[in-house]
């Protein structure tokens, strides 16, 4: 099967987790709005179809269109073997990932809290507001969590969230560490001290040979000012 | 099987969407935390068991714990009868479900737009300039959104969003309904106008003999400024 990812060129954005899945199982897929063309078919796809989805990711696999992010990975979780084959097992790492998707949109509303619209420019003192508290009282919430959950799953041997093999719930953390430590550097070098299982599974991602081929290549594209995760210095802790 | 639902007592808030799924399908359920005693087991529930929530609401069914709201809806689905039986009908009904999750939290932020630990009255003017934007722009285009959805489910005729028959999608779309009308009543009478198909599934939700008579129970919490909806007259459209 040969999918079709279909997410803004020019940040990794939302669409980085589904790019993770897919470039960690070695699936064959086209980044379709970074082709010539994609963008006009990216924005067709969210107007027709039976499944039209409320913005993008979405992935056509065969007939099927699937949207939100979440969604994706639990369809890709089943098809490249990156999640539990039990009916508690996918529901577990499936709660894991819609935990880490509301992560997500903490992170992007840090820069952006009055509205997705508008321009950093034009919310700058709510959003240096937003984030203090988010450094202070959020980042440990999500990564105190995740470490909880590392730590109780003993088979995973400080690599995997999940069981004792990797899974979408692993692609996605590595990304979310990456990302908050090219955002909030200075803050991140004291939080994750206290994250040292998040940080190991981040590694062990990191570690998989199609991972760092992947890192290495056109492929990802360079965190950046216009994604989820900004380095705008004035936000991070001093 | 007799669930057991854990949610915060004294507000509807994410838990309703799971109340409502299990009351529209007269499924067998226990709300823990509103019992004597009970806020403290949920509590605890959070910190223990292999599979712990981030934040309720979650589900005891059986052996299983699940978090996070649409997920617990997926599976209710599939148990209660309240989802297509289909791989393609199970995740879009789903991706549907997450899209209302995405709103909600948006609804959220608009009273709390700088710290969810912050008291609305800690960040009054910058919840003022966030339900501007998100009345003129976020509520049309979810509802918008939902809109075409309905429209292009011929065989839900107007009162189902997924196929012929009802899912925890209109249960869930129900409340959107519900809890918009009463935290903005000025901007949501103009505004639900352009949304005449989602305002059916609302009415042929709140028609059900079982909704109709749990909206008039007890168990039904009413509205307040302690849940996600909230009527600030403030925030409103003048």
């Amino acid at each position: 099967m040969r999918y079709e990812l279909y997410y803004w060129d020019g940040i990794q954005g939302r669409g980085e987790y589904v790019r993770l899945a897919l470039e960690a199982a070695g699936a064959d897929y086209v980044d379709v709005a970074r082709r010539p063309g994609g963008q006009k078919k990216m924005m067709k796809g969210l107007e027709s179809g039976t499944t039209p989805s409320f913005a993008p990711p979405y992935l056509k696999a065969g007939k099927l269109m699937i949207g939100q992010t979440a969604n994706i990975l639990l369809y890709l979780g089943d098809k490249l073997g990156l999640a539990p084959k039990t009916e508690a097992g996918r529901l577990w790492a499936h709660q894991l990932q819609m935990t880490i998707s509301d992560f997500v949109v903490e992170i992007h509303d840090v820069h952006h809290p009055i509205g997705s619209g508008l321009y950093y420019e034009d919310q700058k003192p709510e959003a240096k507001r937003r984030a203090a508290d988010f450094l202070e009282n959020r980042v440990p919430k999500f990564l105190g969590y995740f470490e909880r959950v590392a730590k109780a799953n003993k088979p995973g041997k400080g690599r995997f969230m999940v069981g004792a093999k990797l899974s979408h719930v692993d692609t996605s953390l590595f990304q979310i560490v990456e990302g908050l430590r090219y955002a909030f550097p200075n803050a991140m070098a004291k939080l994750e001290k206290k994250a040292p299982r998040v940080v190991g599974v981040h590694d062990a991602v990191a570690a998989l040979p199609r991972i760092r081929a992947y890192v290495e290549s056109p492929r990802r594209i360079p965190f950046n000012e216009m994604g989820i995760f900004r380095h705008y210095p004035e936000l991070d802790s001093q």
